[in-house]
């Protein structure tokens, strides 16, 4: 009783993206109670887009006219890079209004309320540990597969942050130092290899080169190359497209690859997977897990089970929750 | 004055290999004030080589007549397989009289004492975050560099072990995966590209295929060049041999891409590199960094340094010293 005293019952988890804020009431078992979704207002000036995020936090309030009328702790996903420890924005790429910006600071001061950030892998793993397909396991491995590669290291229950805040870069681990360039300038990163916007590149490419072997692909994308997306290629994959289905391979092994690195690395419990090219992959995780286990020393002795993330779409809203729930953080 | 009393003045540390025992007396410093090495009986039976270890202890002790004839703490560096919590070595295959025996308890039987059991590099890690070039700093990434290559992570002044203890196999992270198969069977692993082992079989094969870039090279070998050596390389490339030139620029390119991986996935506060060919290559280290700085997003902020192990041949015994005088095992 004395422990459960110390949390709160409901918390406010805000998920803010490039064009969107997202905002929910999550429970302490991380039932998403309520939530809103609004534009964000990223290009104007840092009080724009302050007032996008309060907003945004004001009309979950007002929707939600069951719950208390105020809210003592509210945790932020954000676009990093960030420093979780201090709550502020540095200077986000897709939210171009904020640099060196207190976040964390100006939302508490508005709320009177306790404000955690952190990024959205980061937070998103550490919902899954709480309540999601990380429960029961101390060590997480949490990947976001989707126009990117997002990770976060979960490690005795807590978020590994590293010296500054910036580890678990797990997205820009490269494992073709001869391979494709990725944005970040190194080449081989598996994001370059494997995201959703990967997947798509790499289709299109083999496309140009292989028309009569991915009609079916072709079709789905209305004849047009260039409309390909990583969810086309899943979908023709399963309907047969040898084009699609070679492509899928590929980035099969490659997440092999990537993964036995970590494990390799972390040996952690659990790997879990989510974003909207993780879903579309979600039905090759046992064949990913199996491939893995050739890349990866540690398997020898063990099978570390390689599952779908809890969290979908609210992924990031659960995300921020978390933060406020958890304890301090590593 | 409290916290003092709770360590002991001095302790044993004791480095098993297949074919000697190192153990030395450890000052609270980190100083190894006494050490003998003796030979290890590692092919006949279990109990024999138990006795090889004991022996070691016991000429130590009798050599160390100024120092208390009981020490009540001992940690051990043995090979792998092993698991650090219940002091159980499984099944090395360097040490093949060993299979699931349980050390430590059999050496704390024979010497009443409390005794810790980790691998080398785990240990060579603690070490030189307790004593040698990673004071100061809570997150270490340590790799020593020889016939293989080993590496420890202490995080949060801790050895990172895990969920079993297998965590921190950074040397089969694969960099490569067209790469050249390692004995772990993964491909493009940094042990099979940059270990010592890996630097002179690379040497001779470009000997094989460019004899006249070689010649001092060779000439170092005593023109046998199934006798190269990775010093070896190292030295001729000194002398200007080009060959052993493009060998090393290859080697130190590889190990810049493992250690950008690393840093994105762990942001060490250091990154210390020992062992033989760890040793070869320390007048190449800022290079090492610099290149780093490259294969890593996380340089876009910062500046980890890479850093030469303060401990050489004794790393084994300081890293069992350093197993009795930190705290918990993560």
């Amino acid at each position: 009783m004395c422990a459960k005293n110390h949390l709160p019952d409901q918390v406010i988890g805000v998920d803010i993206g490039g064009t969107k804020v997202a905002a929910g009431i999550v429970d302490a078992q991380g039932n998403i109670v309520t939530h809103t979704r609004s534009s964000m207002n990223c290009r104007a000036t840092a009080a724009d887009g302050l007032a996008s995020v309060i907003s945004a936090i004001e009309s979950l309030l007002a929707k939600a006219s069951e719950t208390p009328a105020k809210i003592h702790q509210i945790g932020i996903c954000a676009p990093g890079p960030l420093d979780p420890r201090t709550g502020v924005i540095i200077n986000p790429p897709n939210v171009p209004c904020w640099r060196d910006f207190p976040l964390a600071d100006e939302v508490a001061k508005h709320f009177s309320s306790a404000v955690k950030l952190d990024n959205d892998a980061n937070a998103g793993g550490l919902a899954e540990h709480l309540w999601g397909a990380g429960r029961g396991f101390k060590n997480v491995f949490f990947a976001t597969i989707g126009t990117g590669i997002g990770t976060g290291i979960v490690l005795d229950g807590k978020i590994f942050h590293g010296r500054t805040g910036s580890a678990a870069e797990g997205g820009h681990v490269s494992i073709d130092l001869n391979g494709p360039v990725c944005n970040c300038g190194k080449k081989g990163c598996i994001e370059v290899l494997a995201s959703g916007t990967a997947i798509a590149r790499r289709a299109r490419e083999k496309l140009a080169k292989s028309p009569e072997l991915g009609a079916r692909l072709l079709a789905l994308a209305g004849g047009d190359a260039a409309s390909v997306r990583s969810e086309m290629v899943g979908k023709a994959a399963e309907a047969g497209d040898l084009l699609s289905r070679e492509i899928l391979d590929q980035t099969l092994e490659y997440l092999a690859v990537w993964l036995g690195n970590v494990v390799d690395l972390l040996e952690p419990e659990v790997i879990i997977l989510g974003g909207g090219a993780g879903e579309m992959l979600r039905p090759c995780f046992q064949d990913i897990q199996k491939r893995m286990n050739r890349w990866c020393v540690n398997s020898r002795y063990q099978e570390i089970p390689v599952v779908p993330a809890h969290y979908g779409e609210n992924a990031g809203i659960a995300g921020g929750a978390a933060l406020c729930l958890s304890g301090s953080l590593l």
